[in-house]
């Protein structure tokens, strides 16, 4: 019967009820990882709750209210009387982060923020952890992903800034007043923390220089295309010439940059330095679900000492046949008839047909084709009937096709 | 003036000899982000230094040596005597990593291993700690390098696969004896480590079915291109019906796939969760520097308590002007001389034009060009003199271009 840890909750906005969901869901694998069963002893919201009550009860305080009022004077207080501190608030980090990371050094707690930069990418753990002592030369980073959906979909349906700012607000991933947004302010706040922590200096939200997407039209996407050129909002802090360069604009890449196939609502982080040569992080960047796992991993690194692998909890079996796409290559005789029997054999073994590539002329034809998903030993079995028909004239090659489309 | 950490290094190759140069240049960034100041207290080779001795000076011992004895002999005896272990031996983890983890519980020490798979990307980390209670439900990873660079060039020269080999052992990509790499196994021993973390069940590597390279055909990957597809060696963990696959070979991917997009030698890994969609990672897979990055990453762990945010060291001066790269709009009058005229004015600002499109007739003329990177300010001053150009049919519209091309 594990002891308890008690997670005060500060704020019950979406991030907020997801992760109180979220903490109930995975609490019984928390305390199998842990030794401690999390329990939520309070939550502070706009019409109910007491900030004092919570804090005498709790562990951890998670911090998803947002802004800077009251969401830092709560934070400093429950520093001060010892608890750990998880918080997703960047516009807080990105203005006090030193007074609130020098009160944490000052009482010994953990003050923990993944979730305040691109969701549930890693990166701030990353950077403290991995790359602790790197000299890192350069960051750039999709850290916004509103705008990157905007950009993606002007990019790929030619819409206007205009109809795709409303696109993104009927599906829910821009605010009513996106301001913050599109003007690339939340974007310059994200890389401020970056920066802080990549490069060991002092970094404050007003000394990053922001442009956003507003004035970017579908024509220049369209334009730029032509020279294999992809728009995104990158963020970028840099050293130069001894100092240090932060700043947030459109910009366009070739398409090899590892940022370039970041679409949709996703973020991503490129670090830079000569020891790693670069390392790329991507992944959903907002998102109730998403925020409130990053804050999660947050509360459970608080839990438990580093690095430790538990003990198995479990022994699943390991399954040896499963189902697999397949791309099948047959060199056949030019002869009719010839696709319906690989076809029926195929399908017998309850394989079917997804695209067919038929290729060259009497003895050199070729006959490609991709399968959908089915048990890889009944795929075989097929194979290996198709390998004994007349019309071969070379033993088939089979190789999987993973099917995932993403974004 | 800090104390200091003594580092026992096992192993003096490739790796070991990167790490020891690159434990000595940080030394003093690691002074001050840990409070101690590490240093090498002592190294085996194969032809000097004696284990027991090494032992005894050492606060940490590294093991890079390889190969599973005497390797797991000297890890178990290490944390027996109470110190934390750093090793980047996929080949030990992956089948004696159970009784090896249960030591360091019993012992009370840290036992680390991120370089054991995929070299300088976090995937041991993120697994551990973001994700340690995550139900994850699958991992799909490029986790060799060698074979993702064979497969590259393949697929980008279309070499075969014996000349892409040869080319790539002459680059150092590949062993003399390629086996391990090219047949699977050592991407099969690195999906048995990240089986075990993500899924929490005990997985060895005579339990991972593994298929090779040496089979595939640049004409597969020719037709497969046309079809939208592209090969890559995938390591694959997933839940199936209540149990386990784990699994690597030969997989075809579509363009829009996170993984498509790793090229050369670079390594990725996508962990799949219904509470955070995908996170995917990559970077560099092997290298001397780069896992010896990862080494000093977590051996740096191993000495700080979790998530502390330093003070900052310095103070970067905030550089507000810098070198960009631009796409610049132009809608012009068709004009003899329009583009020599813009071409001066950029000129004088320093600026030189890299590729231009010009479009449309007459009224509708469009011009639209590339630079190469300048100071920001001198090309904001070569566009407002060309605004007042008299050709020109409305204010030139500038984005910025992000110039690097990579693998």
């Amino acid at each position: 019967m594990p002891g308890t840890f008690s997670v005060g909750l500060l704020g019950h906005g979406t991030v907020g009820a997801a992760f109180a969901a979220l903490l109930e869901e995975r609490a019984e694998a928390i305390g199998r990882v842990t030794g401690l069963r999390p329990r939520l002893s309070g939550v502070l919201t706009r019409s109910r709750g007491d900030f004092d009550a919570i804090l005498a009860d709790a562990d951890l305080i998670v911090e998803v209210m947002g802004g800077v009022e009251p969401a830092r004077n709560f934070a400093l207080r429950a520093m001060r009387a010892g608890k750990h501190v998880v918080s997703a608030n960047k516009l807080l980090l990105s203005q006090h982060g030193e007074e609130l990371w020098a009160c944490a050094r000052e009482h010994g707690v953990q003050l923990r923020f993944e979730a305040a930069v691109a969701g549930v990418v890693p990166v701030i753990r990353v950077l403290q952890e991995s790359l602790a002592a790197a000299h890192v030369e350069r960051i750039h980073g999709i850290v916004n992903g509103t705008t990157n959906y905007i950009l993606t979909e002007m990019a790929r349906g030619g819409l206007s800034y205009a109809l795709a700012l409303e696109q993104a607000q009927a599906l829910g991933y821009a605010e009513a007043d996106p301001t913050d947004d599109v003007t690339g302010r939340d974007a310059a706040a994200k890389m401020a923390i970056l920066a802080r922590l990549a490069f060991d200096t002092p970094v404050h939200l007003d000394q990053v220089r922001y442009e956003g997407i507003e004035h970017i039209t579908a024509d220049d996407i369209a334009y730029a295309h032509q020279l294999g050129l992809g728009l995104k909002l990158i963020g970028t802090a840099e050293r130069v010439d001894g100092g240090l360069s932060v700043r947030v604009h459109p910009a366009f890449l070739y398409g090899g940059h590892p940022l370039a196939s970041v679409n949709g609502p996703f973020n991503a982080v490129t670090v830079e330095s000569d020891a790693i040569t670069e390392i790329t992080m991507s992944g959903p960047g907002a998102g109730g679900p998403q925020t409130a796992s990053a804050v999660l991993g947050d509360v459970i690194s608080a839990m438990i000492p580093p690095a430790t692998t538990p003990e198995t909890s479990q022994e699943l079996t390991i399954v040896n046949d499963v189902e697999s796409a397949f791309y099948l290559h047959m060199e056949v005789a030019d002869r009719p008839g010839v696709l319906a029997q690989v076809a029926e054999l195929l399908g017998m073994q309850g394989g079917s047909i997804k695209s067919v590539v038929q290729r060259g002329l009497g003895d050199n034809e070729s006959l490609v084709m991709v399968l959908h998903p089915l048990l890889e030993s009944r795929f075989y079995a097929g194979v290996q009937l198709i390998a004994q028909l007349d019309f071969m004239r070379s033993a088939p090659r089979a190789i999987r096709v993973i099917e995932e489309e993403f974004v």
